[in-house]
């Protein structure tokens, strides 16, 4: 765009019509601000990779004109991209006191932190970047610290909702800031960027409190030690878990590595306040009666080497589940991890515990606004333009049903595409066009280098197999010196399958023989021929089609 | 056991522990009878995996005293294994008319209806089978014709409740048979087998009749056409949708092939009442205006290849999606099945259509009892002991804490492992070993040929790929002739590595060369020092691990 356009323009870059990896860019004239830049964790449908990023090109390649970078909240999904864009844009980032610690973490795990400036903010600060001029509001969220941004910008005032609730009974006291959006919808708020993942739920989220009434519950009852399995940055259901402990006098020692990690942070910056006297090592629960101890755990997903896993399937190396045991699972398993979790609670009982879960008592409350708060902070702000982000496609068309129930006329809520150039200028709306966009698979080390050639491979390896066949050619002869030799992995127990190969091996030794006698040299022809003889009789003998590789050398 | 010793043996095959694949074997002396023969359906951990049946190893060694099978109804967690069961076992099979119908089908498909003897039963009936004598008694459950057991034996009665929901207002006015169940309970019951899938929902799972309620809501208010997914085998969901398209006049098209199916054979047998005139083929629905459509399909759990998927993701080839659609998703997602259901969902509203699915309306009902139907059941039958089927471990448990409210003692109360021989004898029980018992995986024809071996590897090349090094050596001097080469797949995009592997190849040619050198002539040694060369220099560079296969050909 540069200077020869005018108006603004909102470029979400991840985050609109899917979970995860949410990016929303701002453009003005010659400056640029990036507000979160999280990672998506992927489905079992990308095989073999490890996180989801966005394609950052249109920032790369504008980097001279990108100011800074806001973050909402600690959140993988809005800080956990940071290492990998921050590598080409050396710009500062901004964001509340535990977000920071959290970022820091990150980057110091990818040997980076020396090279980034973290400006920590309090929520009443106000940081100008280029033209935008960004204040904040706290908000709830099931992390602590979080906060929504009031972006002021020569065509209006922008408010950014961040990931939250409208909790009237947090835990830190700190209730959604609900005089600062009231006042920037007395100002005139030209769009509301609102979190769209809870409008579904008809009604109110349930305040976390309800959840510390659980916990005091079991408490009051357990006979046996008690085991709290739930997401490690969940810190005020920690504090919850930490509250139990002290009134019912038990000590508690914390598993898992992000476990540990966080609430050392937590307790670092202040954001948790626990004891230390009731702070043991896990190595010396066995000095404590049961009923004097809790185990604060990663695992509540199901995750395969996750701490609580590893105890449900009898092989965590310091806690052996015994019998008497309580298991609270507090959380909500993530589409696709269902499975894993109800794997993990089935074994845990099996082991003779009592499992406490989300199907059986109120273990777990969300993050996000359910639709009555939504409606809330829409008449609280009542903006002009509405754009639901954080959200799969159905979330965002909901949003606008709720959002044009409140008054808003249904084409004022964009719904927007990931690369979408919103522009807004002199209070009208238009789409214009898109940026390059889309999304990044990290595997291992490899940013980028697994695409969908490599996942249809991969899909067709995991469905059946592969084949290996493999010959050795005479170069000035083409006559065939040694093999055809299979060799597969995936598709049959060879040993149990000694006359399936066999008949591979006839067929495929007559195919190479037809070939010689032909004198076909060419080696593309030779390998379709393998490759279709050997389809046909491992279909028709099995009715797989693994992957075929022939390969042929010459000497 | 044979005829030395004595007392009722119950040994479940399949369906304790797990959803799917039941089978219950009831034995005494010379006499084997077996209730239910089902699949499961594989998880995403069972890589290609088609099917997963019972080992029934056990009936096959006892062919000789196996009376019959006995079918609850025609799901096929019920009915899916009789085809390959049925192979080994020439006994007849009893059941309902619908559920001999359904059987049928399968054993059409699998060409060997003619060797079986189908025989349809009356719930009124009663069966002999050695020294069994087998009654009946009609459920409530999301398939038509669904009936529980009460077998007789020497040692008592035993109740099976099949698969049940008490609906006090079912569609086809069937309701389950309670005066027959508090007559078992008057005549005295030594076992109730009793489904547990239910047991975590407090109260009662609602009435079929809620979703004709939504049904009728949402035809009142639709402007275009209708769509309506669910399973196919829930007739009388199909039946609530006829009902509506009479009472709102839309003709009806069917699309799916199990859908047609099951329409087809559930109009034959009298399980559908649908006026012939409403019916109207898929290639006709343009005929007729779109508020005159209704289009009930297949693809209710996001299924890849169902007619729903492709019509959302814009493959159908006789339905494409028009903004006024309407559909109506009238099924829960299963476990492992969500994350396909929302993509579907998302694509359909990207589609323009209202999309009306299980978060948002009331468009489902279990088929199964909650925790108080369950009570109901118990209190009527009033079994000395009881044994949860049809569930989880957790769900076992569950049962087991319900049951023991009511007054049954949690020891009398068995939760069966798969093979368990549990023994009743003079009204007492006593666990007697197991026989053998497992699973056996089907992928395509091969029945058992795919083990824990061949789905390690899958796993393995799902997640990293397969990596080939080929080596020509001269038999006589050892000498390489030609390669090594390297061939990959699901590993990196090939012509975007080029650097990587010709580094790989680098490092791969002074391994040969140094094995050539040192003149290691034994093969295992030289594959060692490939895999290793490889997996080092990729590991190094990408943190990932393929399946390496070296291959070595001699000429």
């Amino acid at each position: 765009m540069g200077k020869k356009n005018s108006g603004l323009s909102i470029i979400p870059l991840g985050g609109v019509g899917e979970i995860g990896k949410n990016m929303m860019v701002f453009e003005y004239g010659d400056d640029i601000i990036v507000v979160d830049a999280g990672v998506a964790f992927p489905g079992e449908e990308l095989y073999g990779i490890d996180l989801v990023i966005q394609d950052t090109r249109y920032l790369t390649e504008n980097k001279e004109r990108v100011r800074a970078f806001f973050i909402s909240h600690g959140h993988e999904d809005h800080i956990g991209a940071l290492p990998y864009v921050l590598k080409d844009i050396d710009v500062p980032v901004y964001g509340t006191r535990l977000t920071i610690g959290l970022i820091k973490k990150r980057l110091i795990e990818h040997g980076m932190v020396e090279d980034v400036k973290l400006i920590e903010i309090h929520p009443d600060d106000v940081i100008s970047a280029g033209v935008f001029k960004v204040e904040f509001f706290r908000v709830n969220h099931s992390i602590p610290d979080g906060v929504g941004l009031a972006i002021n910008t020569p065509e209006g005032l922008v408010v950014h909702s961040g990931d939250f609730k409208l909790d009237h009974t947090p835990i830190d006291g700190r209730v959604t800031e609900l005089h600062k959006l009231t006042g920037y919808g007395a100002r005139g708020v030209l769009v509301l960027i609102c979190d769209s993942t809870g409008v579904e739920n008809v009604g109110y989220t349930p305040s976390e409190k309800v959840v510390g009434e659980t916990f005091t519950k079991e408490f009051e009852t357990a006979k046996g030690r008690i085991l709290v399995a739930t997401f490690a940055s969940n810190v005020h259901r920690i504090q919850q878990v930490v509250n139990a402990a002290v009134e019912y006098d038990r000590k508690i020692a914390v598993v898992g590595r992000s476990m540990i990690n966080v609430v050392e942070a937590a307790r670092e910056l202040g954001y948790l306040s626990c004891p230390d006297s009731i702070m043991i090592d896990i190595d010396e629960i066995n000095k404590h009666a049961p009923h004097r101890i809790v185990i604060i755990t990663t695992g509540s997903q199901g995750e395969p080497m996750a701490a609580l896993t590893r105890i449900a399937e009898g092989s965590h190396r310091q806690i052996v589940l015994q019998p008497g045991d309580t298991v609270i699972v507090s959380a909500s398993p993530i589409p696709g991890n269902a499975k894993h979790v109800y794997r993990t609670i089935n074994s845990l009982f099996k082991g003779g515990a009592r499992v406490v879960y989300k199907d059986v008592a109120s273990v777990h409350v969300s993050g996000h606004a359910a639709r009555e708060e939504i409606k809330t902070l829409i008449n609280m702000v009542k903006p002009q333009f509405a754009m639901p982000f954080h959200g799969e496609y159905r979330h965002l068309v909901k949003f606008r049903k709720t959002a044009s129930e409140l008054g808003i006329p249904e084409e004022n809520v964009i719904i927007s595409a990931i690369g979408d150039r919103n522009v807004f200028r002199r209070k009208e709306y238009s789409m214009q066009g898109k940026v390059h966009a889309g999304s990044i698979m990290i595997d291992g080390l490899g940013i980028g280098d697994v695409g969908n050639i490599v996942l249809r491979d991969r899909k067709h390896l995991a469905e059946d197999g592969v084949v290996v066949a493999v010959l050795t050619i005479d170069k000035a002869t083409g006559a065939v010196l040694s093999g055809p030799d299979i060799v597969s992995r995936g598709f049959v127990y060879i040993r149990e399958s000694e006359e399936l190969l066999a008949k591979m091996k006839h067929e495929l030794d007559r195919t190479v023989k037809g070939c010689e006698a032909k004198r076909i040299r060419e080696w593309a022809t030779i390998k379709e021929q393998i490759r279709k003889t050997l389809s046909n009789v491992m279909y028709s003998e099995t009715k797989r089609k693994p992957l075929i590789l022939p390969v042929i050398m010459e000497v």
